[in-house]
């Protein structure tokens, strides 16, 4: 009876099936607390009357909902370690470093390749060294040596998201100083990972090995070179391949989306983040690649509107379409990144457990290691040549997840403690709440 | 040192940055699996070659993913158990669902409601006595009478997903024959609700509690007029209040969507499917709601263009913009959609697990029992009125998820056996595997 079973059963998931209730009621809860996110990310767009830029509102309204348990409504505690809605948030970076990278393109960023290194390496240095030989050993004096290497490592980190939503939030992508950041912040997460295999050798064997190491930068630059140079060739060949199937819309959406996602998928099989593969596939798309496939049909029915019209007119309404035309691919993953990105911002936001901004001694010794963390990157954005060289280094200021990862393999290495680990997230929290005004402050002041 | 560490941790999930490895690893290979999707979807579209609706392709690519297996390939096997992929197929039915409901309104279902109502109770009741009395009994003797109960059941329910997707597809939406099966597949959920809580009360108790029956009805009745009448009362106003923040797109969207979720989250309180909440708000919005929202920049920028020209090419041009105009909120849904809404039909696919085929018996006894299940609903469609009433009927076939849910409960009381809930399932891969071709050829057939 039971073989006949497992023979007969047409459907893998029986305990889906027969759970059913418990999996739908779980579902039909998600859907509600989707909503929630979304309509809670734009209520907090109302910073936006005070000029902030709305991924601060997205930050803050995130810290509310994750906080409720301070005053005894803990409803949201574990949302945003519900796997699906970790999901949501993860695939909302990667979806806002694609659009981030399609508003730009490859030659764009090389054109800023050079500078965009030295801020990277400078800012990787100055907080590194930074860390390991002065405040560390002031602020938190009588650690294990090689605690202060996981210290000056996890003040190194950029995380773009935050940097690059708000010169999106503030129209200012298109700016030599974005460039800058972003190219540096990619550059970064390379360097990162080297550092990161370093102090960890160093804690781990006592030594180096070269050969690990060489195959780590390989890696990187394997992806970065290769996926770009390599990527130019295949994606019109790819895109033309698929307009022969269908040129829909949907299917230029597809093709676009799913490269984003393959690059992102590559870049973490090369040890780099996910969202550096998801802006290189942003970079090397544009509308020229899918020429092949449908105008929006406003366009055609416009066209046919202007049959009879004289030569000037259709000239300028020709233009103001054109106009549009380059950027349609851009327009068709706007409401996909309106839907997604949220989370992501929300649920950075409802990590952050303000009880621990109690404890005063903490709280003094992270808001240090915050002003060290910046004055690091800020002498990175020195070097940045003849532009607003303070917007870049406080571009860079950042840290998100990224030095919390490091902070968090310290820990696993059992070199950094559990009070040193809650002081370092504190000052990435403070990196990533004052960076926001902060910017949005510095673009309003250059603005005419 | 461990009650401060409690203390001093600011950010929740310490495990899952610690583990941050193996998460970010999942996450990883879960955007290579969203593009393998996303991209099988859209291969499947080859059989518009073949004038088949692109569902049938999704399906079709679903099962051919869903069965590698059978060739030694075992590389997607778990994939449609995968939470968050499970997840993603249900969004996306929602979204599929809002979006259909956006094409229509109220007013139109209502117009076609004595026919939708009097499809739904033929097409339940016909299916209902043949499955508990005659089929049953036939195919499958010697069963328990309440097996038979369950099996009549299974026959009743209509899963409006693959219909409305064939209407989509071949643009039929608009036509009364998709709106009396739209109107009829809502009516028969509550009907499906009503069998259900019937069915397992004999079975379990033996009677029938009059009061919890009347309050399954009540509930499904005050949801559907309820929200569809408060709904139209408050949705102007909550748009209106989110206009006061912002009148952007990315508002605009975020509005809609968190309607169509918060609906289905609602019908999902009330028992009903979370698609019918979808659906029905859907119905309710649409453009003229959300006219206090910035218009798209294209027009803006046509309109400055045609400043200078004739009156009558600004008529002609205008008339061109208008007719988009009340289709925005459905372009700005769409790309959500076209990125969604394959996942809910290639995990459909991949859900059929093609080995049971190759059971002689049982694939005999569930194709009888599906030419019951398709007999019954073509006797429904002869009291559609005045229409297509193949088309109807047809319409009504696919019996997805639904079927199983009931059959699954009938597994749980103990009352169905596993022989039996593996005939069904055949029954419901082959209603969900005809239908999208049959409907098709109807509808090329009845176009001039």
């Amino acid at each position: 009876m039971n073989r006949a079973f497992a023979l007969c059963l047409l459907f893998v998931p029986l305990a889906a099936i027969a759970s059913g209730g418990a999996d739908a009621a779980h579902h039909a809860t998600l859907l509600l607390w989707i909503a929630v996110i979304l309509i809670a990310a734009k209520l907090g767009s109302l910073v936006e009357r005070v000029k902030q830029p709305a991924v601060l509102g997205e930050l803050l309204v995130g810290i509310l909902l994750g906080n409720l348990g301070l005053i005894g409504i803990d409803v949201a505690a574990e949302l945003p370690s519900e796997p699906i809605i970790a999901f949501l948030a993860e695939l909302g970076v990667v979806v806002l470093l694609f659009q981030i990278g399609l508003e730009s393109n490859v030659q764009q960023m090389l054109a800023v390749g050079a500078r965009a290194t030295a801020v990277a390496v400078v800012g990787v240095a100055v907080p590194f060294v930074l860390g390991t030989m002065i405040v560390g050993p002031w602020l938190l004096p009588g650690l294990d040596a090689k605690a202060y290497l996981f210290i000056g490592a996890t003040l190194t980190a950029t995380s773009v998201g935050i940097t690059g939503r708000v010169f999106r939030d503030l129209g200012c992508l298109q700016s030599p100083e974005a460039r800058i950041v972003l190219g540096a912040a990619v550059i970064d997460d390379v360097l990162g990972l080297v550092i990161l295999a370093v102090v960890s050798a160093i804690v781990t064997t006592g030594s180096l090995d070269p050969t690990g190491l060489a195959w780590i930068i390989a890696k990187a630059i394997l992806f970065l070179t290769g996926a770009i140079v390599l990527g130019q060739l295949a994606a019109p060949w790819f895109s033309r391949g698929f307009a022969r199937i269908n040129t829909g819309i949907g299917m230029k959406l597809t093709v676009a989306l799913v490269t984003g996602l393959v690059f992102a998928w590559l870049a973490s099989l090369m040890d780099l983040a996910p969202i550096v593969g998801a802006f290189a596939a942003g970079l090397m798309l544009d509308d020229v690649i899918f020429r092949d496939y449908d105008r929006p049909q406003l366009e055609a029915d416009i066209d046919r509107a202007l049959a009879g019209a004289d030569a000037d007119t259709r000239t300028r309404v020709g233009a103001a379409v054109q106009a549009h035309r380059h950027r349609h691919l851009e327009e068709l993953i706007a409401p996909i990144g309106h839907f997604l990105v949220p989370f992501f911002f929300v649920v950075t936001g409802m990590h952050v457990k303000l009880d621990l901004l109690a404890d005063p001694h903490a709280l003094a010794i992270a808001v240090a290691l915050a002003v060290a963390a910046i004055a690091g990157k800020i002498v990175a954005g020195l070097v940045a040549g003849p532009v607003n060289r303070w917007l870049v280094g406080w571009g860079m200021v950042p840290r998100g997840e990224v030095g919390l990862i490091f902070a968090a393999t310290g820990m696993g290495l059992g070199v950094v403690t559990a009070s040193t680990f809650s002081v370092i997230v504190i000052m990435v929290v403070v990196t990533t709440l004052v960076t926001p005004p902060i910017l949005a402050w510095l673009i309003r002041r250059q603005a005419p």
